[in-house]
């Protein structure tokens, strides 16, 4: 495979994690050292900063900074939620890239999202193959929601996953300090796929956890939470956890969240009518069906972005995803994603490999949960899962700190004049 | 000061924080090897397990997990929330108090809490001397609302504030990652001082913090509000990040949180008028206002019990605290409180001295923010508060791990007989 010479550029997409810019490091601190890409462009807020011609000089960057990003929560460069229209339909945005991909000699698109961003980084691949310009493109996974198709797992998901499942065994202490009865809903994130919500059942498989879990995967229905609430809460005098995903749906596909319009109307019975998400709403069934305090807590923004808890496992492997992202591009290859692949050593412990899946194969493609890693009554996991990510959460990352807080990387991000 | 020989019983009260436990370490493990105090009992959610002769055989505990105690959340004894009447009108819980305390010849009494629970230790102390039973009553402070009167600081407020701010910084990084308006607003536990809400102004002081900051020492205006919050809006085009305090109250002395019930009405404005509390309001005033997306992110639980972020000069002062109520116990001290004075060592840095303050002195005076160490806009914090802060928060202290996940302390908690 001849070798490509030309600049490189990166783009961050799609919702943050802990370690999208240990990944972002990986790829920038890789292309810097090789020898066939000369600059390296890192784009503000993904494509849409390609198309505006809005990116930065990497290589302008104090190394011990880019170092920082392994442990910085969030997107550094900047991320975005833009949707590349059908090119057959409307292929506006495609010339722009090709045209701004030509004036600054871009010869690599590294671009580091989950499923609609890996559609933006096929699409470009198939048009920029289709113009006949010569471009590799690579894509590198993210997401916490862990629902990529043909990788074993997500980078991001890891930390989000470590951030649950100890501040759920945090919360389980914590509700069980008075000897009155208390309920505690913990809603997790994840819309259609339940893999973080999953999670806080290793706080349950260390017997600090919930006492039932509802995934977006099984149809929820209210009779039944109620009841299975209602055999936990007697049992265990008055103690019941219960972890639920914001993406639960009933057996006509309405969001669990939406009852709470419905609630609200019921003033009477829910006071103030208070209520926010999937975790207010049930909590307010609770109250009024067990006829106790009820509290919901939603983990919101800090489950996806809590640097300060994050897997060592997942932050190592998320920085070699973008190294390998590089060195396969500079091998030769092109529209392709780096995928994990599960395996062992030599001694029979986890190992994790990177190897390449057609960008067509995982866009738009979502991985749920197996049926059978979840247990027949549909309220809890079995041991594979928790076989399954306890390796991923394994070893322990934060950001070091100064003045007793998390230093974060701080970037100059030196915008590229056009020649 | 004659030996006082006899039985010790400790008891752990009010709401959980990431070091009651590390004080419960220091006075088990010193009163375990003081001579004079023969049997070490631990009470069952606090003076009830007293009242109800439930309490636990603290020496059958095996040592290293006393040690875990340290780096584990909530209360492992169990708390309540009791509120003793006054002796004059009521003595029935006292005599049972006495009866139970010559049952056992129990002579020391340490009790760990905040503010009623001072004042339950100051009337047991009081009750006691004037039977004429002899025993020495020592408090031990606790609460991360940070409110006791007479100590420079409570233990459980340098952790809950270091996990504040380190969340606040993560929040404040991934509410920046998208080129759209983003607003969020911080809800802080405090009701009545708002000490833990204006930790967020450490993490302002990194520059990675909110921009406005509402406490319950100034009185809310929401015409004020909006109007500040408009001026950092058009001014940061779009990205706001708003702290306040749980307990912020209006001119009338009405909870802003009460605000929901009225707007709840307002169902148009408000969609599906989904509110939770004081955060999840003043978002929906916001989201009205600014026309844009608005946030509320509640810290509840978490942060209160976040053992994995805590202060590891919290955790060391807590622990000394005590075994400070031991020693002065032993040494003759009752009637007391163990108290924090701040001061310098010979290089002029931050050093805590342990002394004893009156338990009148402490019980039920709630001590609140300078107005001096607020801004004059009522807004921000001083200096002045970021220099008292900043020592707390110093160094890291986590539980260790197992599994990638925390090993708290499990205790057998054998429950003693009636001899």
């Amino acid at each position: 495979m001849a070798q490509l010479v030309g600049n490189a550029i990166f783009g961050q997409s799609g919702g943050p994690t802990s370690v999208i810019n240990a990944s972002a490091a990986g790829v920038i601190t890789e292309a810097l050292k090789t020898g066939c890409i000369n600059k390296v462009y890192g784009a503000a807020h993904g494509i849409r900063g390609i198309l505006e011609e809005k990116f930065y000089d990497m290589s302008m960057e104090d190394p011990r900074e880019l170092e920082l990003l392994k442990t910085t929560p969030s997107s550094a460069l900047g991320s975005v939620r833009y949707k590349l229209a059908d090119p057959d339909k409307d292929p506006t945005d495609y010339n722009k890239l090709l045209e701004v991909f030509k004036k600054y000699n871009i010869r690599y698109f590294f671009y580091n999202g989950g499923n609609d961003s890996m559609d933006t980084c096929n699409k470009v691949s198939k048009f920029m193959q289709k113009a006949g310009y010569e471009c590799r493109v690579i894509g590198v996974p993210k997401t916490i929601d862990n629902d990529l198709y043909a990788t074993d797992h997500c980078p991001g998901y890891g930390s989000a996953a470590k951030y649950v499942a100890t501040a759920t065994m945090e919360v389980y202490h914590d509700a069980r300090v008075y000897d009155t009865p208390m309920v505690c809903v913990l809603e997790v994130m994840g819309r259609n796929a339940g893999w973080l919500t999953a999670a806080t059942a290793l706080a349950a498989y260390k017997g600090e956890g919930p006492d039932l879990i509802y995934l977006p995967e099984i149809v929820f229905d209210m009779d039944k939470f109620i009841a299975d609430c209602k055999k936990v809460y007697e049992k265990n005098n008055g103690k019941l956890i219960v972890a639920v995903s914001e993406g639960i749906r009933d057996k006509d596909g309405r969001y669990v969240s939406e009852y709470g319009s419905d609630l609200a109307k019921e003033k009477d019975s829910f006071g103030h009518a208070q209520l926010g998400g999937v975790g207010q709403v049930l909590a307010s069934v609770l109250k009024k069906e067990l006829k106790c305090k009820a509290r919901a807590i939603e983990f919101s923004l800090l489950q996806r972005c809590a640097a300060h808890c994050a897997s060592a496992t997942d932050v190592e492997e998320a920085f070699t995803a973008g190294q390998k992202a590089v060195q396969f591009a500079v091998e030769g290859a092109t529209d392709c994603m780096v995928a994990y692949e599960r395996t062992t050593d030599a001694n029979g412990n986890y190992k994790c490999n990177y190897v390449l899946v057609n960008l067509s194969e995982v866009a738009n493609t979502e991985k749920k949960i197996p049926r059978e890693w979840i247990n027949e009554d549909g309220t809890g996991l079995t041991q594979a899962f928790i076989d399954y990510a306890l390796p991923l959460i394994q070893g322990d990352s934060r950001p070091p700190m100064e003045d007793g807080l998390p230093r974060f990387a701080k970037l100059k991000k030196v915008l590229v004049k056009a020649e």
